[in-house]
């Protein structure tokens, strides 16, 4: 029998996204063996409902349990913002979403109180942010936007295009006079949308990005559980996916600036396998 | 028993833009009853693979069979380009496709031969328009382009923003110089972009779309198989959506400046069913 501190860590998103938040995992605990879905099939999840977002998720979750995870990380603001309660309550393993850690970073970073946040609509709409940052500060002011165009202009690598400047200021009109010196990219998407955002904000605003704080507090939680590997050597690493592996490698080389390669196809659950590949 | 003639025109789509085919139809047989199936909660299929495509479009079809359709519009150009062909192998039920139809018109309408497309990455890789056009004409001269980020600028309504103009610029730019005198749009959403891309070419190009050419198509096979409705009062329409059957009910409505109303919530088939709604 395997022991549980051995297994790996469970990583999901429904696309690609979540491979941000996994990068600094693997800065983190580069012992961890890994395991990454990403629900490429059914992506986005920003824009659909509660009901449907929450089913995907807990499939999600019953494939890495099913891959032996020890604990899961739910790498999707809008999974965590919608379906993470029901997540912990249904499944007996320990779960990190990446909104309560940044939530509680954001609140230590603002001087004001004002505290701006970018997502999905689900993100957005589900309000999950703003109850996080008021339990840590009842006082702060959150000015939330939902930004839906950013996704699909980070997978069509048009973040350096003319349009992607216009989009950001558009999207960005109620954060003038806003007074916010703090702005979360509450949707692991927006850190490569980051330099844009940068230029249409006041230089004083401070960007905190989920997959950072996500990944602290996971490190945290294994320490706390006594989960942590007590492997010396580097941390192995598989993906899957639920659609085409190839574009997944592609698109996700491009993303990390490292190459994901040997991508293999394969069929286990109905799902598309996409195991092993070379990361980082 | 019920005789196959009164039976539903099955029609899907990965999401709501089928609703144009659908609009068409209703145009050409007023007295036939209708089910709409709209795959909401794993839109988009412009993107995703071919495996992963023709799955889905099977899950759709035995869908509209178990609903009793007498015949099946593949209202999905990417669907249409990827799947029909395993569809009509895998089922005893008459298909119509968007693609078919389109390429038919456009070789008719083009004088010199030169025509363009635009479509979604899935419908241009597959070649499909190209391979119809040059059975109908083969010395056809065909320019495709892909144009990802139209079906997101549509669904966020951002048809009349600044920003859609240049990325419809980017996009089209090879079609200056290519003297093509006939256009495609290749996608049921590029409609609502029509005039944006109008703007963007010379005037005397002639621009096709899909929806039209497939209802023509449609009836004239219903007539054909002795397939039509007896029925001499207006058809009867149900809609059913994998997703949240509201924001069908919203965007429906806004896509056809028409309301859509009355939009219930069940499940069947581990489907949300938005039905019956008030349409047209």
């Amino acid at each position: 029998m395997i022991s549980a501190n051995s297994n790996p860590i469970g990583i999901f998103d429904s696309g690609l996204g979540g491979l941000s938040v996994m990068q600094q995992l693997i800065l983190k605990m580069p012992h961890e063996d890994m395991i990454y879905f990403g629900d490429t099939a059914r992506v986005p999840y920003g824009e659909k409902g509660a009901k449907t977002i929450t089913r995907f998720s807990k499939e999600n979750t019953e494939f890495l349990i099913e891959c032996e995870a020890k604990l899961i990380v739910v790498a999707c603001n809008t999974a965590s913002a919608i379906a993470l309660e029901e997540l912990e309550q249904t499944f007996n393993i320990p779960f990190i979403g990446t909104i309560e850690p940044c939530a509680e970073i954001a609140v230590n970073v603002s001087k004001n109180g004002r505290i701006g946040v970018l997502g999905t609509k689900g993100t957005i709409n589900s309000k999950a942010y703003e109850k996080a940052l008021l339990r840590y500060d009842p006082t702060a002011v959150i000015l939330p936007i939902a930004c839906p165009l950013f996704v699909p202009l980070v997978e069509e690598r048009f973040t350096s295009h003319q349009a992607a400047k216009l989009i950001v200021k558009e999207y960005l009109k109620p954060f003038k006079e806003s007074k916010i010196d703090t702005l979360i990219l509450g949707c692991t998407h927006y850190s490569f949308m980051k330099d844009l955002i940068a230029n249409e904000i006041d230089d004083h605003i401070a960007i905190l990005d989920s997959a950072t704080s996500c990944a602290v507090k996971t490190a945290q939680m294994l320490a706390h559980l006594s989960l942590k590997s007590p492997a010396s050597k580097p941390g192995n690493y598989r993906y899957y996916v639920s659609d085409d592996p190839e574009k997944f490698s592609r698109l996700g080389s491009f993303f990390l600036k490292k190459p994901i390669q040997n991508v293999q196809f394969d069929i286990r659950n109905g799902l598309s396998v996409a195991s092993p590949a070379l990361y980082p």
